[in-house]
């Protein structure tokens, strides 16, 4: 596969899933719309169906759609260096284009929104206890535990090229989703669960660039958590997989 | 597959799936239902098992149950532009006869319920904030993800004349239900996701000829809304399709 | 296959169906119990899960469960005469059974429950707003949607004898919890979702002869609704796929 | 397969399962979490979807997971005595090792709750309304749901050594999520549903060791019910298959 297809399917998936992700964060924040209020299930199965609506449309590129997948399969010896940069960069612009299509989506929402200084949760996550060590503790537990399962998992092989193959139906999918909105439902609590860098990165510029109505700081200060505590975790579980028996 | 079978198996599945997604929304909404005030995500899996099950049953015509759905294979090039009509005619007097039946079925929840000038919102959309351009905008973004969906899913295979092979299996109608429910979880906050003119017309229709207790006005005002926002979404998603790789 | 295998399968299977589905009306209704309150969505995947776990354990029979089912498939003529009244038996001694061992399970739960006489709606269905015409009209929609679904849904083959094959696989299974969740979730609001006569009569019958601490009337007036209204619908549904072409 | 290998796939399981499945009722309790308050579904799917990444890691093991699926694959014929010891071995350190991740990753949630004396139940489980007798009547129930699902469920077809396989795909591993889903929807309210007495000795134990901040008494007490229990169950549902037709 080429550089630019490559690129390609990654930046239409990532997009994807920051679209839907950042969604359905935004479907509960903001008070004018349908899913205020609508609580963590809601907030999770978002973000699952968003991972697999962008996992299907990525397929053709194997739908890491997250670079500590990419790192993950690095770190496991199935993926060729070179191919590295095509991934991150269709995953980091696309996830910048996903919070834009978010933001166009909710933007009545945005404009009529009566704390509009507390819409950075909608693009990118944050503590509910600030501690530098302890918050990339969690995020490398939780991508550990995403990226672990990508690894071992009876129901996804591996084609040359670190191309995982989810079996090309949407089964394979659905179990991403699954492990995404258990993820969230059990290890999401203390940092929001970015376990994605660019899913943090991406929306996280969006959000600092964009005009949005009355919007407060990006909290560049926190940035590098949700960087750092995925790729952790994945080059943990990637170099775990290199022990285990076959 | 004659303009007979088409139309027929259309119009099944589209009556199941408004039959259902108005069902839900007349859950939540009447006060004398078991499931009044169930919240967004309750709505949203209602919509999503709705599809599944209209889908099942439509599955010999390909299982369309969306104009919207029609006019994106139309644009990507996989439907005759003759078997059109069949379909469109399936789906809107489909939509229609599901939305009475909700009715007979909710009679003496509608008869009962205190707001009967509020019950507009089980039948059809509206949005939360009235702005015709981003309104519009915001079913075209929902649409574009459905549509792109179905036109790139490896669960998905065209057979000729543009009849979507979902595999044959439940699977396949169960990756669509995923898709519909992640779409309501994430993009319906602003509009209510119609995401397909037939089950928005359909219904407000059935709203404004049926006699419902003390009901209020149809709002034909904004009834072309969630018909050009998914029709334009649609087309993107369609011609798109014609000039990705592979 | 036997007289007595039916009945065994089919007890099996529908005495977890009402194990599960009464059990999850009892973890939302008593006080004392962890699910207390849970929601609308609760109860309905409750019953979803408890269809799955059913269907896969009286996989054997073909998993009626259900006396509407089973006359679905009578009249649709797929299924002898001869075997209907070993499904009967099994589903109704299965449906007493479970209920029974809800009863067990909650014991603790019962005896501290303070409205005692509340409790009737944990075994047998009732009408939120009771007239015996609309209310029979509700149930017979929604086993209509169950046993068109069944009868026409591509997940299902039928093989020799009326056993309905969901492909050997959790996936058919699958299926119908989808379609049960659904049923309940749009069409439950009215009645509390008989769809089924055994469901309702056997855990009726448990009510009415458990020593259950301080428990009211069993309702038998209404107890026809949720049999005549599945059943005619069953009928209903059979009769249109022979009519149906393909 | 050897005894290492079995001990090493059942320990990554089993730590997955606590780590998930502590992480949800963490999630929920502690309140400077983000899913604090969020509900019985959510701490249901979240421990169905902790079996289910679980059940994926240790495929190669047949996932047993549990110390009562090991006694009923015994008690039904199907499994080695031989290989009991590195199951049991697996899951209990598997089960302890997770409950100290689970409280790694919460650790600033749990250093900054207001009711620190109230956090076993995120580690093990208790009764609402406490009677020895009855409590361990509603595991057993539990259990044998589990239980004679797994060893009737056409789902699973079991390969020599006892070793469950579910088709090798993801499908399976969903089916179990899905009975565990369903058991603790409906069965789970009067004393949380251990149904694995590795899933609560483990982090009880755990609880008892670790420096949790202003932790409560471990409730030893009550500690032998949901070992007791689960193993009952499922001899009998063992037993049961013995003597099933077919």
């Amino acid at each position: 596969m080429t550089f630019g297809e490559i690129l390609l399917w990654e930046l239409m998936g990532t997009a994807a899933l920051t679209l839907l992700g950042c969604g359905v964060v935004a479907n509960t924040v903001l008070k004018k719309s349908l899913g205020f209020n609508g609580g963590w299930l809601l907030i999770n199965f978002g973000w699952g169906f968003a991972v697999f609506v962008g996992a299907s449309i990525a397929a053709p590129s194997g739908a890491h759609l997250n670079p500590a997948v990419t790192v993950g399969l690095l770190s496991s010896g199935q993926l060729p260096w070179a191919d590295v940069p095509a991934y991150f960069l269709g995953q980091f612009i696309g996830a910048f284009i996903g919070a834009v299509l978010c933001w166009v989506t909710y933007k009545m929402q945005f404009d009529t929104h009566d704390e509009p200084e507390n819409t950075r949760g909608i693009f990118c996550t944050g503590p509910t206890v600030p501690n530098r060590f302890w918050n990339t503790v969690t995020e490398v537990v939780g991508t550990f535990v995403l990226v672990i399962w990508i690894l071992t998992s009876p129901t996804i092989s591996m084609q040359d090229g670190g191309v995982p193959n989810f079996g090309n139906s949407a089964l394979g999918y659905a179990a991403v989703m699954f492990v995404v909105v258990g993820i969230g439902n059990s290890l999401g609590g203390p940092t929001g669960y970015a376990i994605n860098p660019a899913r943090d990165l991406g929306p996280r510029i969006a959000y600092a660039v964009l005009p949005i109505r009355g919007k407060g700081p990006a909290d560049w200060g926190y940035s590098w958590v949700p960087i750092a505590g995925p790729l952790i975790g994945a080059v943990l579980a990637g170099l775990l997989t290199q022990i285990l028996p076959g």
